[in-house]
């Protein structure tokens, strides 16, 4: 089974909001076996929606919609689906009633424009919101289905959870796996010759997704022994780059290897300003092993607060292994920590030299 | 003159990454008057990609293209262009020898993967990519004009701006003003009622742009008379809450006043784990006026680092306005700088109190 999705909003567009809904939906459907096979967005424009509603019933079987339910006059999400499937809209009385009942709750009188929301086609089914007055739309159509919901993500969220993703569950015949494996330090094009004689032998598709931290190397197949044998293939061939599965990241891994391992860590920080100690703390529990990080921009701070020696930074020079070293040994006893990392680099734009250019960058590692 | 967005990749598809490209490309393109009426995001399948530019072409004047030109073999994108502009594919040898070099200058052979991107249509011309070894290609047809760009953020942003954006600047009739005007410390709803009378009156549109760091007060408008005329009053009305125009982050308009006051500053983080220093040092020439920071999590770096008193830990507790002081004026001394900054909170999800729940912060500032 396969979905297409549809966000609707001139804010999409215009690039004002990113559209993290139909990502969060595409997750959501790999996870019930659902694969995304088309996207699209489109302005608040009747005949635009209803355009995009027609190629998407015609490339899925599920179609997921999502914007263009609001009470104001730019919402026309509705009238679209009337025009698509052919309903008629009718005034839903005893919901026109508890949205009434709602807003006197809140002590206000409903503005008049909440009134659309009470209006449903005769087409389709109603999806319940619990966050809100939005509610969504159903129906069946050639063998497909189609789900309009709110582009409000708490609202969105809870609908498909709660109705649209039980009942494609039950639909699907949850026919595709997934496995997606971390890789760090090696780059896209040497895995992938690293995989390539693997990969021409099978049936599984393998995509290789390039990110700020590593290639995920991402296996999806209908059959599940198939696709673990290639799995082991590739731990065989590049396991020593490989550092996790699904969606670990890399500072949840390390994090876990010094929980286990009951060690802490302390960070000195040069070119990344802060960057590591942001990225390893938004992790849950991270106080049970880091303990900190010094940011030493200056030499000044290199020296005074993690005791880079003069000697060092005058014959080397900031951004040198040198440095590095003792920056990493001075933060860890700074802290009193297992162990001291520390980075020292040419960050850029300007600053770089023939023999150091902007991206050089050394690390050091204070382990005790 | 209006634009499609076509983003490439099962990985956008499959929600494995949010497509914020599409988001800034639209940005850009109403920077300089042309909006974006469509998007659509296809899999990694040359047909896809060959009807989604079909659909685009008919759309928009211009279609851009992003992602699917790595080397390898899921990246299809360059055939895709070929077969639909019906070009023919060539390899330009003296690139392919430039490939090579770069390569060995990092001392590694190049994969054999990498040849694929020596390829070049003979239909069109080539886009520079001065950040990776994807290049992008451009080329008219039946009037209108497409782009196809890698999808890795940096080379897009790199190539948009320094050859798509002035190209289109020119052809571009420009008949879409804008004016971005960013606010921090208020709430949507509060501004919005500020702002209210002055909107209803006229023509302008407003939007509000709620986002991490505030709202934006985006006013778009064919006449920039009118544009103008509107803002002046926003700043009347709102003046207080507004930063910056465009896209000027807080980071940046805080850097600037630092530099023209000749000021420096220091950061104590504890919850914030090193986000703010890294934001500050985002900004290119920081470290003019940021001298560094301390990431202090446990009472021990309180007190060692930042020379916070054991007694105000004990009495007020590590979140508290007492040790944010206590940290703000240590870290400034510790650094010599002229202002300290100071964070502490419980950034949870665990460590809340009745008095102290998850998401308590308290802010220091020390300033001589």
């Amino acid at each position: 089974m396969n979905s297409a999705i549809v966000t609707i909003g001139d804010e999409l567009l215009g690039g004002y909001t990113i559209d993290s809904n139909s990502a969060w939906i595409g997750r959501k459907l790999i996870d019930i076996g659902v694969r995304t096979v088309w996207k699209s967005t489109v302005p608040d424009q009747k005949n635009e929606i209803v355009n995009a509603l027609a190629i998407a019933t015609e490339k899925a079987d599920v179609v997921i919609c999502t914007g263009g339910l609001g009470p104001t006059r730019d919402d026309v999400t509705r009238d679209a689906y009337c025009e698509f499937t052919g309903a008629e809209l009718e005034m839903d009385e005893q919901y026109l009633k508890k949205l009434r009942a709602r807003f006197e709750r809140r002590g206000v009188d409903m503005p008049e424009s909440n009134r659309s929301q009470g209006l449903v086609p005769d087409i389709g089914s109603v999806i319940p919101n619990p966050k809100g007055s939005a509610r969504g739309l159903s129906c069946s159509i050639d063998g497909g289905w189609i789900c309009i919901l709110p582009g409000v993500p708490a609202e969105m969220k809870v609908m498909m959870e709660e109705t649209i993703l039980p009942e494609l569950g039950q639909m699907s015949t949850n026919d595709l796996f997934v496995i997606n494996i971390r890789t760090t330090g090696v780059m896209e094009s040497k895995l992938h010759d690293l995989l390539n004689s693997t990969m021409v032998g099978s049936p599984v598709s393998v995509a290789f997704l390039p990110s700020f931290s590593g290639v995920d190397v991402r296996l999806t197949f209908e059959d599940k022994a198939a696709l673990e044998e290639l799995s082991r293939k590739v731990y065989d061939l590049a396991g020593k780059y490989i550092y996790a599965e699904d969606w670990v990241t890399l500072e949840e891994s390390v994090g876990e290897s010094l929980r286990e391992k009951g060690l802490t860590i302390a960070l000195a920080e040069s070119c990344t300003g802060g960057l590591l100690g942001d990225r390893m703390t938004n992790i849950p529990g991270s106080s049970d092993y880091f303990l900190g990080s010094v940011v030493c921009y200056s030499n000044e701070a290199k020296m005074n607060l993690v005791g880079v020696r003069k000697k060092t930074l005058e014959s080397f020079g900031a951004v040198s292994e040198e440095t590095a070293a003792e920056m990493a040994a001075g933060v860890r006893q700074k802290f009193g920590a297992h162990i001291g990392v520390s980075i020292t680099g040419v960050a850029g734009p300007d600053g770089g030299t023939e023999a150091k250019p902007v991206g050089y960058t050394c690390f050091g590692v204070y382990f005790q």
